[in-house]
């Protein structure tokens, strides 16, 4: 578990390097949906992700020793990024251990800020294997995407900021992958305002954390051929526990449902989001009368798209 | 001429029916023109364009019974989604006439906004004569999308509520079409702020506006075959002598400059505009020197953009 008051101290940590994004609202999807709609835009955010809160505030804390060996961590792009522009401020190397089936696109954003990559097969193991011996060998400082306390931390100051800025909301709603920004999200707002319900959205096709939830134990994904290239990792140790604990439900989304909300996004809201970002708002539209008149913060991951491979 | 008084009552009449659009900036952006950048974003407005406040300005000024016999305009598409969206709400008819070679993202705008389509040709004599004969065969109010001065009082409001928020900018730059954003621009800014540089960005492919700006009269679009479907018009008979006294100079940009720069939009700044509203920072990209260190407020037109059918 992790402490409001470590999530505050997150805040105090990185608020300088980040920015504090803008929340849209948008009539015609309130008409759409019955609800209010409260879009967190952390496309809009430093790297074009929320991942910079939670790789700035680790490489922040560490110390000048552990930044001259490097830093080093395995991501499918978004975390690879941000740690690659948190690091590279304090000077360090940064290595990504990188699945070979990446949208080429965050491949670029990884390098743009300074990352170097290395190649690995688009499995966990794989992923894991890879990374750890990269560590043994040099000594970097290994910074999960997720499964790490100062991850979680930092990527709670998005719930934090939002319910700061729209304090009456009575949803929060998540994407779902590792868990990062969902543990974070529970860890703020449970605290904040303990009768919110706080959802994870996750695709049909790497739905490893609603079967776990539903389970009681940590599964594997059985595929992760899902559009959303930021979701297809497995929860991880630290966050399994505080979803289980906290969460209020999971939802797994279809493909199509996921286009459609992004497009939906695109069109109505005017911004670029990515396929993992749409999620939430596909967690919406399925389950109308769940939300019917609520008032719904939806957290808009990302925004690194590939303009010449958009699926529709 | 349209006072900036006028201006300041447009802006009384119509702001609960608008959004005060957000202002943007992007540190990458910054860095790549060497100048701080500020994007007036109307492509969140109403009705995703400007369009929406001259149309507003001008609806909220008829009678009743003026509003009883119908509202008709011409328009390549969002003065006539702003204004079938403005009049509908007073209970009024709006027909729009429009070229048929519109884009059909704005002809699905103008009709989910309530209003009729009669075609024309895509020729400025062809629209004009559509809609003159429509006109003194039903009586309906005339409401020209840019040759009124309701209208340009409304597109000014733009212009007055950017340097509300950001007093400190040297330079406006909009797009430039028949001149109505342009000449509330000029009207509203030159007044605020009387040394500010205010300029308008036209495509080469339909560039009446710079050769009658040169020539000292107005002259017809030799073609108006560029991307950018908002910005085809002919400078209007009123905009014109405002644009003259006070325009600061007229940039035309090629069809590749404007997509290199409605790209760079959506993948830095990670919103969704439109190829007429990006002409505005190919003007930058194309005159980096002129503008190097001058804080540049961009008026970011519209979004209404389709996307099954994008440039790139």
């Amino acid at each position: 578990m992790v402490s409001f008051q470590e999530i505050i101290r997150s805040h105090h940590r990185i608020d300088k390097f980040i920015h504090r994004s803008k929340v849209l609202t948008n009539q015609s999807l309130d008409d759409l949906t019955g609800a209010n709609l409260y879009f967190k835009c952390e496309n809009f955010q430093k790297a074009g992700a929320f991942k910079i809160r939670g790789a700035t505030n680790a490489v922040e804390q560490l110390s000048a020793k552990e930044i001259e060996k490097g830093v080093a961590t395995a991501s499918s792009g978004n975390h690879g990024a941000a740690l690659a522009m948190a690091a590279t401020r304090r000077g360090g190397k940064v290595t990504v251990v990188m699945p070979d089936n990446s949208s080429p696109k965050k491949v670029e954003n990884v390098k743009r800020n300074g990352g170097e990559i290395i190649w690995c097969r688009p499995l966990q193991e794989s992923r894991e294997k890879v990374l750890n011996k990269f560590v043994q060998e040099t000594g970097a400082a290994m910074i999960h995407p997720y499964n790490d306390e100062r991850i979680i931390a930092g990527q709670g100051t998005v719930a934090m900021e939002l319910l700061e800025d729209q304090p009456d909301l009575d949803v929060i709603i998540t994407p779902l992958s590792g868990g990062g920004l969902l543990s974070g999200t529970l860890c703020a707002a449970k605290i904040m305002k303990p009768n919110i319900k706080v959802y994870g959205a996750e695709p049909e096709e790497a739905d490893d954390a609603y079967r776990s939830f539903k389970a009681g134990i940590r599964l594997a994904n059985k595929t992760t051929n899902t559009i959303c290239d930021g979701l297809r990792a497995q929860i991880g140790v630290i966050n399994f526990p505080i979803i289980q604990e906290m969460v209020d439900g999971i939802f797994t989304l279809s493909e199509q449902e996921i286009i459609d909300s992004m497009r939906m996004i695109w069109e109505r809201l005017k911004i670029v989001v990515e396929p993992s970002s749409a999620i939430v708002l596909a967690a919406v539209m399925k389950n109308l009368r769940l939300f019917k008149n609520k008032n719904i913060g939806l957290i808009l991951s990302g925004g690194n798209v590939d303009l010449d491979d958009l699926p529709w």
